[in-house]
């Protein structure tokens, strides 16, 4: 059995001009203001778009961004319905052999070794019923909730700002949180104006 | 431990004779053929919509449907971003003292003996972590994919149409053909015209 | 040619204490709560999930409004990409003969008459290209915004709630406001806990 | 008046290969088959998708296409309700000064005329209720249909594979097939495997 972090890598790349230049030639469609568009314009007319709530015209760039997490993780993340997704299958992957499983959130040394014995055990069991015949999407019922589990998740920035509002705040999970502001930090350096 | 088969209850009361009316009224917008509305006139005139394929007006109707089933059946339902969803929270819902899973829909003795003393093992698991005190929300981890969960799912007339094709295929999940099929039927019975 | 006003009718027949209990419904599967379900629990429970915002329970039910307007109003209204529409369509629908257009929100006598005599002239120039063979898809260039046309409008209440908070407000467009200012008062009758 | 043809503008840019190599990086998540990624296996691994009606995986890529055309066509444009939009505002673009209209896609010399002269009604009218103190958002209904407007356009492969199935066939409105016809050729030039 492994027992992992889960992680998240931005696959989407992010040129900063460009982008902001973008969404500028979009926004500027609506008032016909083109010609207002210098070398330095763009950041400042996202930020005024920003500000204003003319949100929508954020969602002229996408960011693609595969996370590495547990299934209850996913189970709450494929619920955001405007999203793209490519996940991980339980009925095309085989479980089989050395079991991957994601590290809890919370530490307590007691509680940790039942969830680790727990663990074991699923990995045996899934196993087990792999070796006696049963194709993956028939064993898949054994897993835990906290298997690994990958999943490629595209949205546009006003999606994403969305997305990190809801899921970087005190009432969301922690599994959710953990994942979630580091994206955002990460997301900020480039990206400023919009979060 | 409580093993229960999946099963579906349609919340919404079906009239058979009012839904196809409504269809009508907003399907004839489009032409304005008001004029052309008599008592028996919405059967046909749904039907020919169909077949030439104007399924926008289908959209006019929506069903609410109760599943309650394994957490396998939900994380491939909730992929159909166009359905609104509620689903039981394993945040707030606790799965302490007697866990409910969901049957397989394989049936092999040897097999079945190994997965049910893997669902012991979860509802052991989850109880000892809550008494511990975890929170439910730090406790799910342990919680099997075979465990039951409720979900309600609203979907309008062309959606359900989508989903039974993709989810009564021969492609399907065998968890998700065993109630999509019988769903599918139960609703053909008032809307043939459409199913 | 005729004048008329903007209208809407409502086609969904609202019963207030259906529609309370359908949401009590749907958004105790969240919690697992249907034990405490009452005679009267269902108003109250709808105004703590409006308060505490877990709007998405307020998408399991749907109106279909049908409007009468003009083209200016479509264009915006069309642009709610969660609603379903059925309009009126300017390629099946014949606009010869006497042209239907929609009064102007704002009143001037000396500015009426000049829009008055233009709205006449489309009329004139539809009739005549129909009338020298053009089809109504290829004559339909020359009308006016401001011809009158008929669109049903579904949304869920979510979705309602957030049209008329866009729509209702001072920003909005007149042709928006003076129709849907009555809308939301019409429907705070019957729904005074979501609206 | 001016009297212009409409157009185009691909405003995304298209690298082929890096296209296809992030579709085959999300496709691939599902099968965790990231091992058989080679130098050429991106176009094969798209076209296998694309064959199989995995088409969930095209969702994946945008782009952004500006259209100048009339507001019949952005009306049906605007229906397509997975994309995103940013078109210029008849409240917040001035038509005062001289008038600019999209050409017939029909030809006829004696019908020619009397369109021109209407648009040219058009032009006048706005014109004089602007001067006479109207507001742009209150002069806008007497602007035809067949006034030039920009509208920004972004959609995902998958998305804009369903819209030019629609758009491109002979049931379409010709206003709509003579834009995208063209916009589909160019697009196949790069992306042969998905168009």
């Amino acid at each position: 059995m492994k027992i992992i972090q889960p992680s998240f890598k931005i696959l989407t790349p992010i040129d900063r001009n460009k982008v902001l230049e973008h969404l500028e030639i979009c926004g500027r469609t609506c008032y016909k203001s083109e010609d207002r568009i210098t070398k330095e314009s763009a950041p400042k007319f996202v930020k005024m778009l920003n500000n204003k709530g003319h949100h929508a015209m954020l969602e002229f760039f996408d960011i693609t961004i595969r996370f590495i997490h547990n299934r209850g993780f996913t189970h709450e993340m494929v619920r955001h319905r405007l999203c793209n997704f490519a996940q991980e299958s339980t009925r095309y992957c085989d479980y089989k052999g050395e079991l991957t499983v994601i590290e809890p959130w919370w530490t307590d040394p007691g509680n940790y070794e039942i969830w680790r014995t727990q663990m074991k055990h699923c990995e045996w069991a899934y196993q087990v019923l792999r070796e006696k015949g049963l194709s993956p999407q028939a064993a898949r019922g054994v897993l835990p909730l906290d298997v690994k589990t990958e999943i490629c998740v595209k949205a546009n920035l006003r999606e994403w700002m969305h997305i990190f509002d809801l899921r970087c705040s005190e009432a969301a999970h922690p599994d959710m949180r953990r994942i979630m502001i580091p994206l955002r930090e990460e997301l900020k350096v480039e990206l400023l104006e919009i979060f």
